[in-house]
């Protein structure tokens, strides 16, 4: 049964939406029986698997695919007559791994009910509109994410891009060979994209606190991902004398508890979440640790300086080990500031609240590359995500695609409106 | 070129000895072209190619093979008229992972060997002298170390052993189908065995210490392997403040320093060198961890002590964490004291040394099913082991061939001889 969500009162307006069964058709892809989480790396079934799902629901909607040589696609709404820059909307359909079902396609399935909604109440975009979807946003394949939106605004050389290998050594440049991309033909998907809105489920409690049900982003923190690598010395667990080791392990497990206490102190962020050992077995002392920092703070300078507080005190007992510590940086990402006058146009009308994320987002990509973004988030009760237990209610993410198809009406008008104007559609 | 070995001035003797040749022909199998260690698990192909050289080796000689239901062989040098209790010498061919060459098929390469050396003496066993090789000595694939010879001694059920599972859940009973074993036809390898002697690299330096190229076990150690599960909450590792976090990964990192500074403090051995974490995802906090801590010590009730104190800790921090911990005994070897009577035979008429062992091995398990049980170590100038950097010179090496052969002819002798006594096969 579709459900029904009740309109913007202004319009006097109820129109029923296949979210739920576009949810429903989505559900089993790449979910793991055991754990319930999902299993959508880039390039791998289960995300082809989306990607067949998402050029489905736009032929059936009289979309017009375009792919650009990432594996990134954007499906454009034409109308004869729209001119000007299009809007976009869209988000993800990759998961990290084990993750929930909310974050990114969310987003995606909700761009394609808002555009039903928009259909059904009549609405004759003045501009373009596409919904877009970007490849690897969690970069829990190839270790850099928002890969897909860096390679289609030009952050990132595809030289470069080509030469990441997932855990299993596989090129990324194997991997589109393999998908049948042709990276050399570049990305022309936002070249005539005027603003970008994102929609994205919460992932925290800002908007419980707030009592709301849709938010609208201001900013995204300053985040960084750094590879640790601890190396030491391999020995036999029995017969070493623990003097006589050179344990990256211990180095590691120092340098986990320095972390949260650094950021704990700090209000930040720090997390050691991703770790190989080598020779990973029980009876050999390691000879090298690997682990991944993901960091997080207010500020570029508060980033900076947490980091750097956590190498120095894992260097210092690295000394103390007998072990040796690299630190690397594979992505860092300054402070986002979204458009504000944007935000004040989506969220103004209806009192939404304006929050920081401290998440990373395409949306943070493409609004530094100079397009004019926004975020929409829509309330999880429990601020867990990244989890098989991600989740938001139904009426929640039914009101967001309510807020989308509000935002994309003010935002493709012929005539856009701003804060406060009657609908420039009617 | 092969080696030439001095013999026992008191046969006046000097033969050459097939060990290099050997040596060489194993280098290569299952190697790392990267990191020059050894990969060598129970029924792979690099281990399976193992067991044909062994096959090939025995062949050559003439020796007699009989396999058991589990993996297990042992190449019999059958001589007419010998009888009572069989001398059984060999070792393991299987590796840690990225481990060293020496630690396995030094005793497998040393037998034959010394059985050549003995042939070139013109001796002539009054006993069936057998050279084994007991499959997964170092529980690398299956987690149980030293199953081959629990199997062969009855000291596991097959039913539990056939549910182990590696880590990409391959049971087994099913590795064992793919190898063509058949469990139900057990082992008879032991039946007729009447004492047992295996040649090991050492896997500390003691022998550097006391200045002695060969040396006699005492006693091996108590130890055992503890299973850690640490469970908390998957999460974003964004947008989840630290306070809100149930992060397994510190309750872990603190355990693991805790397990090292007790084993420290009281002299003994605690180590947490394999892990695995769920998801595994930079920007997810973990909502596994599972780690495996190795632990020895001098005494049974030591080695209780220790694991209850490192649990005791991590139970402590879990608390604070809002995680919880489980260990699991996955399996505790007690003491093993070798048959003084039998060390003292070898040791004394050449002065070896008589020292205490922190390693776990075959030889255990056979000691504790009755079976009088001797060890010879040679010298390993680093005390590295469980590496690719395990090595022993050449000379060591050899001098432990001589070694072995002595101690094979002095056991299954006619006349078995004593401490003193002149050479009974002469």
């Amino acid at each position: 049964m579709a459900s029904r969500v009740d309109r913007d009162p202004r319009c006097g307006w109820t129109g029923s939406v296949s979210f739920e069964e576009m949810w429903r058709a989505l559900a089993p892809v790449g979910r793991s029986a055991t754990s319930g989480g999902y299993f959508r790396q880039p390039f791998t079934p289960a995300e082809r698997e989306c990607a067949d799902w998402f050029a489905a629901e736009a032929a059936a909607r009289g979309l017009t695919l375009e792919y650009d040589g990432f594996g990134n696609v954007v499906a454009w709404w034409d109308v004869p007559g729209a001119s000007g820059p299009a809007v976009l909307t869209g988000s993800h359909l990759d998961s990290v791994l084990d993750g929930g079902a909310y974050d990114g396609p969310l987003g995606v399935v909700s761009s394609f009910a808002a555009v039903d909604l928009l259909r059904e109440r009549g609405f004759v975009p003045g501009r373009r509109i596409g919904i877009g979807a970007f490849v690897e946003e969690e970069g829990s394949r190839f270790g850099l994410a928002c890969l897909g939106s860096r390679l289609a605004v030009g952050a990132v050389a595809v030289a470069d891009a080509e030469a990441l290998t997932d855990r299993d050594g596989v090129r990324l440049g194997d991997a589109w060979a393999s998908a049948g991309l042709d990276p050399a033909a570049g990305s022309k998907l936002l070249a005539d994209v005027g603003c970008f809105v994102e929609l994205h489920v919460e992932q925290g409690r800002d908007l419980v606190h707030r009592d709301a049900a849709v938010g609208v982003a201001s900013e995204i923190w300053p985040h960084g991902r750094y590879r640790f690598d601890f190396a030491g010395e391999a020995n036999h667990a029995g017969t070493t004398r623990m003097e006589d080791r050179r344990d990256p392990m211990l180095t590691y497990a120092m340098t986990a508890l320095a972390a949260n206490k650094q950021a704990r102190l700090a209000g930040q962020r720090a997390t050691f979440g991703r770790i190989a050992v080598e020779p990973n077995g029980t009876n050999a002392v390691p000879s090298h640790v690997t682990a991944w920092l993901d960091a997080r703070c207010s500020t570029d300078a508060g980033l900076a300086a947490l980091v750097e507080e956590i190498s120095r005190q894992g260097l210092a007992r690295a000394e103390r080990d007998g072990t040796t510590l690299a630190v690397t940086a594979e992505s860092v990402s300054k402070s986002v500031a979204f458009s504000s006058s944007l935000a004040a146009t989506i969220a103004d009308p209806h009192g939404w609240p304006v929050i920081p994320t401290q998440a990373g987002h395409d949306a943070g990509i493409l609004s530094e590359a100079g397009i004019p973004t926004a975020m929409l988030f829509v309330r999880n009760p429990t601020g867990v995500s990244h989890s098989p237990a991600e989740f938001a209610p139904m009426a929640d993410c039914l009101a967001g695609v309510d807020a989308l198809a509000d935002t994309l009406e003010r935002l493709a008008c012929k005539f856009p409106r701003l804060s406060g104007e009657t609908c420039g559609c009617q």
